[in-house]
């Protein structure tokens, strides 16, 4: 029996008409909204990121401004383009895209956004706030990880609680942007979630791990990391890597961090890789620019009296 | 064959010579520093803690401000307070005893904590920080486990590194204050790590992980929760649990979260309740009084302007 497919595009495109209607209610609302990136250097993944972002601001009216930056761009540059990033009461939300280059120190930048704007959470505070239970964003890619798992359980007819607190998560990663954010998501759902890093995989092996996985979370960036013999056949698999790969016909495409072709075979469940966790983010990314906008409308500049109301209903809703 | 005992009293003492050198230190370049605990109401154990740090103290030379409250101080009341002790040259140090009574929100009052004054990172940025991977300060309960873990390892002749990253380290319990620390501990040791929380009881049962586990460390707060059958022959065990407990005899004494009659016969390692972790984390505590005056005198009041260097080398040492 072949796995389920579980299907990125039409979860993202469900997504994306719910996001819209929240986008007509703000422009109603006449209340100022959007999404500003700052891309140094010219990578090559990033640079695509950047054009589907745009695309997709463009569909769901989203105001968008890019800011492309030289690689020369020197650390303080970066920083006061932030500060004035920060000010500007038509952006809600800011990214900055990765990796920067080597010259830059990734934390002072990610510390100078304020964290109202931050919809990536990777300033201290907002880790910390996810860390603690109470986060004020969800990084978008380990959010759309669990909005395709809920989504999916809800699709099989299981019940989410009850199958999240008997279930063993295995998460393979450990990044600060994906790895440790969902892990934080499968302690909210009260699940037993297990962490896995490199250095399994250069030890004993990681099939030990991940055999024993009810989901199996693979954000590892490494291709074909995960092969039949890793999985069990209860397991639900979803695969956060995009791996360009060439082909036998010269041609690059993106494989994931599963061996699609023997694991799906195996496996209850599974995301493809396109078109499984990717087109999720790109729209949750745009929630949480929404989101900042409810929440800047809520704390105004200079108001740091309180913390947010944890972001959980939003985070659920689909 | 029964196990070794890891000796909480004997690390700690040994702790407390190298802070003993360290207070000598700070005292013969004049600089300022000091422990400030904050105590609402009268609650046993929280009384019984702010002593034992009272006695450290006074035996280290470490200048120490116990703050009691009554238990109808308002929320507004402790904050104004915080907020005296933030800007209190001789406080390097500030520890809100818990449990807070109810109607006080304890994440308000945590994030008035000046972050430099937070030994035991309970504000959001700290939190965050220490979730990064890059901790400004490390809570001293989780601090302590992995001291007494590595300290432990040298004894035995383990190559530390090869150790953890060939382990599994299985967590029960999911506190902010402990269980959440220490996984992050273990994330920096780059072992494998799984986090069981109550659920896992409810469910499917905590053997099937436990029993899996090299190292072993428990902070669910339930007397005797892990007994002879959850644990496997060559495990490492910490037992975090301080649980009130009546004898046969009437008098209350403490007892772990391990059965230890049961246990201790069947594992490598174990730490015993009390004489466990309990002495190392009050003396970690002074230790990050001192880590924090040290900060301080780098990073005065008004200078935000950087990250923190990682402190990993102060929580390694000795």
């Amino acid at each position: 029996m072949s796995a389920q497919v579980i299907d990125g595009r039409a979860c993202a495109r469900v997504l994306k008409e719910s996001l819209s209607a929240d986008v007509s209610c703000l422009r109603e609302e006449g209340a100022a909204f959007g999404l500003a990136t700052i891309l140094v250097g010219d990578d090559y993944g990033s640079a695509a990121y950047e054009r589907r972002l745009r695309r997709l601001a463009d569909g769901l009216g989203v105001p968008y401004q890019p800011h492309p930056l030289p690689t020369g761009t020197s650390q303080d540059e970066l920083i006061a383009l932030v500060e004035v990033l920060n000010d500007d009461p038509a952006v809600s939300g800011i990214l900055i895209l990765r990796p920067l280059p080597a010259h830059i120190d990734e934390a002072a930048v990610f510390q100078a956004i304020d964290p109202r704007n931050d919809i990536e959470a990777v300033h201290p505070e907002n880790a910390g706030l996810l860390a603690l239970g109470v986060p004020r964003f969800v990084p978008s890619t380990a959010a759309s990880v669990f909005h395709l798992l809920d989504t999916w359980l809800d699709l099989a007819g299981e019940d989410r609680a009850d199958f999240y607190h008997r279930s063993l998560i295995v998460v393979v990663g450990r990044s600060n942007n994906v790895g440790k954010p969902a892990i934080s998501l499968g302690y909210e759902r009260q699940a037993t979630v297990e962490s896995i890093d490199e250095w399994a995989d250069r030890t004993t092996g990681i099939g030990r791990h991940t055999r024993r996985a009810d989901v199996l979370i693979v954000a590892a960036g490494k291709a074909g990391l995960i092969k039949a013999e890793h999985v069990s056949e209860n397991a639900v698999v979803i695969d956060v890597g995009i791996n360009p790969q060439t082909g036998p016909d010269g041609r690059v495409h993106m494989v994931g961090d599963v061996d699609y072709a023997s694991v799906a075979p195996r496996v209850r469940a599974i995301t493809p890789v396109p078109g499984g966790v990717g087109p999720v983010t790109d729209v949750w990314l745009m929630r949480n620019t929404v989101l900042a906008a409810r929440l800047l409308a809520q704390h105004p500049a200079g108001d740091t009296s309180a913390l947010p109301e944890p972001t959980d209903s939003l985070v659920e809703a689909s």
